[in-house]
């Protein structure tokens, strides 16, 4: 079958060995397949990847010298069974799943594992216990959505905001506005975004941004005393005296690069809670008696519970989130490394979707 | 009256002015105060301390130019009141309270502030509103330890552990063995406990601590298995796929000097809660992917609340605190310059408090 392999650091379509469900497994055909943010930075930053998964103590399942099949945002039709399956769904149903195998070192990432490739292929195999069908008529582009919009819906649901919440999202890439639609799904506002991409801006505000700001011009913190957020310890000492009943901020860092955090350290509001979603995978540097001057909270967050999963794919088949704002381009297996270029330097581009099928 | 004030980077005891409490203030006879941490670090780096408040936002109280009077973990007897004052108590009353004043910028530090004089001089003003008595005759060297213990009250509050939770406490000077006298309080257990110094360690083991490690021996975090912890992320994988109910890691680090978070991204097992209490106030460098790898949480904690106050207060004066495991000596202020000293390399010393009336 055909698949786009990584090889050194570079993508190219080639036939690869069949996909062939072992116990528990069936194999799918592959009907649409994200690209997401860290499918780029393995492409050329594989080596450092495994290290800091091995570094955090993750199996070490991932070898980098053979051909990797990438792709983990999958939408997918059952073909065939194997064998010690329950055979829950007829062939020909349409499934999303979260992209887990299990092999003998515990749990492995389809897509970023030797054993299990991903989706950029014609076909791939999944795990039967953790599939899930794809609900009422729901586009295979749309539901390829649910694994990069899950991951909003988990950063929400650790950052747990209520109603004295004001939210500030910085960098609405997917995950940004992934982020975006699980809060204003919570019914959270309001919802400061801020992007330098005005195209980013833009779809952050049609999907329910209540301000955004371009931080080349203000900086996204300049909003909190607006909503009655104390922005430093002597307004919050002030306001506590007056009696005044505050809000508190919640900010999700959607970002990932070196800075970002220090750049929160020194201006997010005392008593924030910061979710981390974005991934920087370089050495940072931070003024800690800082956050503790402010007593700040930092939550690092990674994927989503199976739960959230299928809640997220569940509002995705209910109408409650509109997938088109997030969809902006689909592509081929022959269209996937130009596709991948494209996303370094993303313009007005949110998620392109492979379908290996074109 | 006498104090000993802080000028340039050296104590001395001089004569400054009498203490006249204002509105809703009350001049007190200082019986005893602990020197903390934060005033060690006040004689030498004064400035760089008060840059770090105003870069978290705090209000510019304190010029390094003039005297300053340090202290803040005090216990005093009321001598007079000012204006304005409801008279609670009657005069020779023994009383603790935070160490806040209410000025024009909003809440200063006493001890850390131009304007209201810290507790190492014979007298000191505080305010009415905020005083507790001292109950049941506990000593006013123990009512002293009130301010610290509850620095170790609030951390343990915001981590809010759990029977699910192990918890390993980093650094076992005052504010750690703060933290494991709230930890035994709550019921939390086990408790491991790391320091370098034989003679903090035996403390902790006198507080409570179940296992206590050497550093220079063995890594503090060899422990999780033991306790069901998953230290890597593999093996929680394969604890999951067991079906196996898993306990938490919450991780107190007391330490505060730079590389201690970056270890603890290292080497804290997945999902772990840190409860950061060591102010590190230099830069330090951390690598973000692996907090995000591991989904680690960090909170920065600062202080109290005045009922984490008033409540380790009580608990100090029904007797469930044993107070004599932290006090360490006695000086008068004459000998204040020298406990300083002493406590810059603190060998067997936990706390050493200050009684201006010797």
């Amino acid at each position: 079958m055909k698949a786009v392999v990584r090889r050194g650091p570079r993508l190219l379509v080639t036939d690869v060995p069949d996909a062939v469900p072992a116990a528990g497994q069936v194999v799918a055909r592959t009907l649409a397949c994200g690209i997401c943010g860290s499918d780029l930075h393995a492409v050329h930053h594989l080596e450092h990847s495994i290290e800091m998964g091995v570094r955090s103590g993750a199996a070490d399942t991932l070898d980098p010298a053979q051909d990797l099949v990438l792709g983990h945002e999958f939408c997918a039709e059952i073909l065939d069974y194997g064998p010690g399956t329950e055979r829950r769904f007829r062939p020909g149903t349409r499934v999303v799943s979260t992209p887990f195998a299990f092999g003998p070192l515990g749990p492995e990432l389809i897509g970023f594992s030797t054993r299990y490739r991903g989706a950029f292929a014609e076909r791939l195999v999944l795990t039967e216990a953790l599939l899930l069908e794809v609900p009422n008529g729901l586009s295979s582009a749309a539901a390829a959505l649910t694994e990069p919009l899950a991951v909003g819906t988990h950063a929400v649901a650790v950052g747990a905001p209520d109603e004295r919440s004001v939210a500030l999202v910085i960098g609405c890439g997917p995950i940004g506005l992934a982020v975006i639609v699980a809060l204003k799904r919570r019914g959270i506002g309001p919802i400061i975004a801020a992007d330098f991409s005005p195209a980013r801006r833009a779809r952050a505000e049609q999907l329910g941004a209540d301000i955004v700001v371009d931080p080349a011009i203000a900086s996204p913190h300049a909003s909190w005393s607006a909503f009655d957020v104390p922005a430093t310890l002597a307004e919050m000492g002030l306001a506590q005296m007056d009696g005044r009943t505050l809000r508190e901020a919640i900010i999700f860092e959607c970002v990932g690069v070196p800075g970002m955090l220090q750049s929160l350290l020194e201006n997010a509001p005392p008593g924030a809670h910061v979710v981390v979603v974005g991934a920087c995978a370089e050495d940072d540097r931070i003024l800690p008696v800082l956050a503790i001057n402010k007593q700040l909270r930092f939550s690092f967050v990674f994927a989503y519970t199976p739960d959230e999963f299928a809640e997220t794919l569940h509002a995705l088949g209910e109408g409650i989130i509109d997938p088109d704002v997030l969809l902006t381009g689909t592509v081929g297996l022959d269209g996937t490394a130009q596709a991948f270029d494209q996303l370094a330097s993303p313009g007005d581009n949110v998620k392109i979707i492979v379908e290996p099928w074109r």
